[in-house]
């Protein structure tokens, strides 16, 4: 059985809004509906698993109401950190057998192929993180200054990223850490390798008020 | 002396066109007159230099004619690397007192205050680098596999790149080398220290096609 965790507990800080950054309007509608569209839209049924925070939720629930939005979703509070909310998440899971896929609220624009791919992936070589190569050069960064580095060694990671339930379960249970930034980073620090699968760049996450103006033109220009 | 060479030697091959990338049009113009009027708008007067490929020039100056394009540049021929064509660029100037940025002809988005920035800063410290944090988790590959690595000790790295024009001769004089992904590799290659300056996400170098549908947004929004 798939399962997606849909983590959306961004505030809207970045964008210069006062709205949690999720339920910012694309052609009318809050990003983080286009993005359980998405999965909704997945051939093979998903059970799709979203994690708000608790102060977020009433107003979900207005949204959902307003935009007459039905999907067959299981909603949970989140917790402090991304961390936490993904183990909300997964909490609710009872299919150790199954795979789930690990995905930002506000990436609305995830391909259903790379959806597929990534648990067919994570099914074959037991994990599946979708990543981009760089298009800038890169340089790495401390307190004595920076230096170039071979940009080809590098990925840009994004999400989905998808596990077997049961490995991911065991992976969160050892704990929280700051330095996990991502779910790839908690399965690693659990001793699994991570299998990078091919996305594209049109998958951004929107996080900045150009992510707005750029998201707007993708909608129009795919119509 | 201000002095920028804009460096425009791509082909259309990632962006799924015949027509090399400088020229697609955006808002019915060629994208390099948008990134050459960013610095004919800039200020103080800029001495102005542009590096094509020696069989783009013709459809250039055909394209000039065209659009009633008026610039005060000086047009150069582009060499076998983006390093030899900085190197002719940077040929045609024999003020070694002044300074130079280096810029990617298809990033038309550059701000002015960034090119200032970049004046003041190479001035002060000896370069100047434009480059903004990730928003994105970041891994690092080998043949081996894949590791996390923190996002905050990288910078995506963009252009202008400025520099005291004598010593960046001094540098380019040192012999191209494969490593050479950008102006500030070869100058750090000398011996010289990199100094990073703030840009913006909008920076961006129209690499493919949904560059295009993000450029035209970008200049419709701020119409």
């Amino acid at each position: 059985m798939y399962h997606v965790v849909i983590v959306a507990g961004g505030s809207g800080s970045r964008m210069q809004s006062e709205l949690p950054k999720q339920f910012i309007e694309l052609q009318g509608k809050p990003i983080l509906m286009h993005t359980i569209e998405r999965f909704a839209e997945f051939p093979e049924k998903l059970n799709i698993i979203l994690v708000l925070p608790q102060k977020d939720i009433p107003l979900w629930e207005e949204l959902c109401e307003k935009h007459s939005f039905q999907a067959d979703i299981i909603t949970v509070m989140g917790g402090q950190t991304r961390y936490h909310s993904v183990e909300n998440g997964l909490k609710t899971i009872n299919d150790d057998q199954g795979y789930v896929a690990i995905h930002d609220g506000v990436r609305p624009f995830i391909e259903l192929e790379t959806i597929a791919l990534g648990f067919e992936t994570a099914k074959e070589k037991g994990s599946a993180v979708v990543s981009v190569p760089l298009k800038d050069s890169i340089r790495e960064v401390d307190r004595e200054g920076n230096k170039a580095v071979e940009r080809s060694a590098y990925r840009l990671i994004q999400t989905p990223q998808t596990f077997p339930v049961g490995k991911l379960k065991e992976a969160f249970a050892s704990g929280y850490q700051e330095a996990f930034t991502d779910d790839a980073s908690v399965y690693e620090f659990a001793g699994h390798s991570i299998t990078l699968i091919e996305g594209d760049y049109k998958n951004i996450k929107l996080t900045t008020p150009e992510d707005l103006v750029v998201a707007e033109a993708f909608l129009n220009s795919s119509k």
